[in-house]
């Protein structure tokens, strides 16, 4: 059954699902924010994203911001693919013109943090619509580069949310023989798990430039064993703190958690970044001089949420000992600490 | 306190083990197999182990297999690296030679199947000493690749046994500022960890080589997706597995599991020959034309556990839906088919 799609925010991943979308026979209407002037423009122009390097189908159609009304016309379901940043625009934006009964997917990822608890962008963007709005809000998480999804790789996914049937129906309806969408109800853990992975891919890529400044060996021996502790222990912590968020452990395991790690430790910003920590730069020297145009989601995660997730240790309602990697790169990332791995300190109960 | 070890088995694991118990202030007596005399020549005669290209510390004494009596005078504890085919040659010499007192620890890795159960090698080595044995047999498993440990890269490991004090007091006894050693009680579920690892890292590897042969696309997208949709499937039914042969899930998040198998889809022999699988070789041209010489532990395993596995799915013991990597792996490296990745029928409950 066709339905009809928006999708908001025209970056690379808000592009990229609108060729499974299409490929499912929805009717796509794409709508870009103030930020998306450049690619909506070449989409019109050559069907080409920049960013993307890729076409999207013909059947995708684009809208500008100021377009976004018209575009909600009839409309079944709203996808978010706007930055994380741009969460509180989009929700002033939505609450406007969203109809009551349409759902919303988010694939936005991040978390907030208000000073006592930390949050997940469903909630946050829940509280800002209208009170009446009755879709439910999921999200999609799961390993999928962009880039590999607008090329038609296979790719799998989660699609979380509270309630079974919508989650159930969503999921179906997404499903293309090459986008495999995974029904769960843990929304919490999949959110929680979908912003840490940048954050925790910072630490694993530093092994990658620590190895750059070692001194040369007989063997060409690499840093694979430290960057699979440094992932091991990431897991660990993200159920800690996936648990203690209300989530479910076994989501970590599962393709938000360990999938979407694994992917974002094989490349990407995030693990860029760690690696010119690895070299010895500061976050700010590195942020400057390499990444300025850059944004590192898993630092912006850090900043949000630094001060609440202290409090929550001080109230202890996280526990310190199992902690010693976030707080590491919290350091990092947060205070332009330098690269020290507590090796010793990991895998505490 | 400085233990008389003696390391059974001078292949990589074996040889590069040698390091971190030398610094540790052990007395290392490093014995050859009879397939070993070329690198206890090596290491006689220039300190340099062949496969590792690294130095081993001047205080590990070498012996050839006809000289173990001599070298278990004394022996404090007893670690076994020698290859999965080995064990029943090693279990033949240690059951004359082992006093009953020393414990065991094994760094082999593999499982056999009786056509009825699948076994763990630290049972089958205990069937194989005299009965009088009491030492206690442990394990180590995680991620440690034996040319980065020669060298000192941080590596994270996990000692598994059955009794607490043992597995505290071997774990303490191995550590050093790089090896960090995490003791375990799940001796089970990390052996059955260690052995999976190789066997699913062939299916991992497979994204690579279809990667290779597949049609250019605009924008360089590699095959990151698959890959961790094939890591995260490979944790689900490693996760099963584990469970069902009476270890704990638990494990499969942690260094033994998720760790191990990270590092083992970043480089290895196992990966190789599933990036030919991808290429579209069969398993036998692949191995004929391309890795003769090399041992693929993965499709060791996947030999000797099938048909045990398929009686215990017939019996209802293990769940058939839960399994379909395992099974399209088996298929691949026991029956020569084709790599068809069955990405609709994954994560079943």
């Amino acid at each position: 059954m066709a339905d009809i799609i928006v999708v908001l925010g025209a970056g690379a991943m808000g592009a990229a699902i609108t060729v499974p979308l299409a490929d499912a026979g929805h009717v796509i209407r794409l709508v870009g924010t103030h930020l998306d002037a450049e690619p909506i423009a070449s989409i019109r122009q050559a069907r080409c994203h920049p960013r993307l390097r890729a076409n999207l189908p013909e059947r995708v159609m684009t809208y500008t911001h100021d377009q976004l009304g018209e575009a909600m016309r009839n409309v079944d379901l709203v996808i978010l693919g706007v930055s994380s940043a741009g969460i509180d625009w989009a929700a002033e934006r939505l609450r406007e013109v969203l109809p009551p009964r349409v759902p919303v997917i988010l694939l936005t990822k991040g978390l907030r943090g208000d000073g006592r608890s930390i949050e997940i962008l469903p909630r946050v963007l829940k509280a800002r619509l209208r009170t009446d709005h009755s879709g439910g809000i999921c999200a999609i998480g799961g390993p999928s580069i962009a880039g590999e999804l607008a090329v038609r790789r296979q790719s799998s996914v989660v699609l979380a949310g509270s309630e079974p049937a919508l989650v159930e129906r969503l999921s179906e309806g997404l499903r293309t023989p090459y986008y495999h969408v995974w029904p769960s109800l843990d929304l919490i853990g999949v959110e929680v798990c979908a912003a840490l992975k940048n954050f925790f891919a910072l630490g694993v890529g530093t092994a990658a430039g620590v190895l750059e400044r070692s001194p040369a060996v007989t063997n060409d021996a690499r840093m694979h064993n430290p960057a699979a502790a440094l992932f091991t222990q990431a897991l660990w912590e993200m159920g800690h703190l996936v648990w203690k968020l209300g989530g479910l452990e076994s989501t970590v395991r599962g393709l938000a958690g360990a999938g979407d790690l694994y992917v974002t430790c094989q490349a990407g910003r995030n693990y860029r970044m760690g690696r010119w920590l690895g070299l010895g730069l500061s976050y700010s020297e590195a942020k400057a001089r390499h990444m300025s145009e850059d944004t590192v989601e898993g630092a912006e995660t850090a900043a949000s949420i630094r001060s609440t997730l202290e409090a929550m240790i001080d109230a202890g309602r996280l526990v310190r000992t199992v902690l010693p990697l976030t707080r590491a790169i919290m350091d990092m990332v947060c205070s332009d600490a330098p690269v020290e791995i507590p090796w010793d300190r990991f895998f505490g109960q």
